[in-house]
């Protein structure tokens, strides 16, 4: 709310490039590439950032009219028959600040989010195919779809957990990439991020957890237990951002230890992104000089 | 986006009632009542608030906090089993600003929030009840829902171009009423917003749009016949709001020429409404002591 504090005007006249010197290059940085190693990874870092706390709380600020500007024209030209979307997946452990990532960084225009908080599958999602609940959430043209959690749980909690047999699940990457690549053929860019956290800060947040009644809410006794299998989840992961960071729709690895520098990070992501896009206003599909006539004379 | 640019922590602690001089009575102020006469508002007015247009602003972004830390409290509960949810309707002419609402006001933590535009109804929507469509996108339990126009343009753009025979649309009032009632009993408060702008204001609105390339997209030539109908379309919000503002969910009408005014009169008649539900965090349902050491353990 109050998210563009500037009139509408100034928001829409705002150019989309300025001169002030804005951030880039986070998508190099972050990357999954071939040889990556998810246990090589500072979950305390801030790769391609040399700011601290109150910069990176700074710049995220500023880079909201941009953000809104891209999103408006991404929604714009679809009311003009384009069918370009775009989906943020974001994965990360228990406490990682996908929560935060939400509101600190996606919240904008909600109609023109479709976000989607994947829980344990229902019996009817799970009497489908593991990808039938996600093609159902994906985003519309002109819409930001986001994923909290997505269909890499059914290689995450799945796999540590034998939900179902290893000649089930190892097969599955194989058909994520298919699926992704169909959805990426049809006009969705698609971002994945993880949040990648300590199990030390994990412990910490989990504490705190329990130490605040506000928060108790978000404690379940099952989290402890989780914890015992980190190393499966490790490399779950490992797995998953290897296998599944394609051309089509390659994966990004974030230190999320600090929460101020993963979410400037996911920002930068989607910001670098969609500037890749080249989003245009469309042009008026009727005669401007005659509508002005038409409406002058009410 | 970074919408509480404070820390989570102090967002959790921040008391919900606080010694700073709050605004309230917004409700009283814009509540449809019995003799209402919708012909009689101000739409250039400010009810129930001193400040100019900095204050307002300011004073919008001051009650974020307080409007998020209810927002949480509301899904907090909800995880122990609460079955409240929060609906907000918001209706209006074309150009009333219910899109800056969208942004300014209830962009929150997108998961949170249940936000739905309802365009003309779909081939299937139409093969079913007026209803059916607005049933499915209610709130869940601990969900701010948002009905960006609604079932009220079941007697507004219906009504103005008879798409149905008055037979039909004359009975939509109770059947609107009766509906509400069974939302309110099963645990959701509903409040219901008209912007009301003037017909000059709408005018420079739209001419607004057609001076700017990147407004064209908002605008529709549809848009100068409707104006044609204006005295029609105050004739049908006047029977909407006298006939269902009702003491479960009653209507408010909120001047809308002054957009930050509007924007604050929303946020204050959600922020009201959501004081009054006595919001409280959750007990933890676990033995807090005994998880501290499980968790010390790891």
């Amino acid at each position: 709310m109050a998210r563009t504090k500037h009139s509408d005007r100034a928001a829409s006249r705002r150019p989309v490039k300025t001169d002030e010197p804005s951030l880039g290059g986070f998508r190099e940085a972050l990357r999954v590439g071939a040889d990556f190693a998810l246990s090589d990874v500072d979950t305390h870092g801030t790769p391609n950032y040399d700011g601290g706390k109150q910069d990176g709380k700074r710049d995220l600020g500023t880079a909201e009219a941009e953000q809104s500007d891209l999103l408006e024209r991404l929604y714009a030209e679809s009311t003009a028959g384009a069918k370009r979307a775009v989906l943020l997946v974001v994965q990360g452990m228990d406490t990682s600040g996908k929560g935060g990532v939400m509101r600190h960084v996606v919240a904008v225009n909600p109609e023109g989010i479709k976000a989607t908080a994947f829980k344990a599958p229902t019996e009817e999602e799970l009497a489908h195919d593991f990808l039938w609940r996600i093609r159902k959430a994906l985003p519309m043209a002109g819409q930001l779809g986001v994923f909290d959690r997505s269909h890499y749980e059914d290689v995450l909690v799945v796999r540590v957990h034998d939900l179902v047999p290893e000649e089930e699940w190892s097969t599955r990457y194989e058909t994520i990439n298919a699926f992704e690549r169909e959805v990426v053929d049809s006009g969705t860019t698609i971002v994945k991020v993880m949040l990648h956290v300590s199990s030390a800060e994990q412990k910490e947040r989990l504490m705190e957890r329990l130490d605040r009644p506000d928060k108790y809410y978000k404690y379940n006794p099952g989290d402890v237990d989780e914890r015992k299998r980190w190393h499966g989840y490790m490399e779950a992961y490992q797995a998953a951002l290897t296998k599944c960071s394609t051309d089509a729709a390659p994966w990004y690895v974030v230190p999320a230890d600090r929460k101020w520098y993963a979410r400037l990070a996911v920002q930068q992501l989607l910001l670098e992104t969609l500037r890749d896009m080249d989003l245009t206003w469309p042009a008026a599909d009727f005669d401007v000089a005659a509508e002005k006539a038409r409406l002058a004379a009410t």
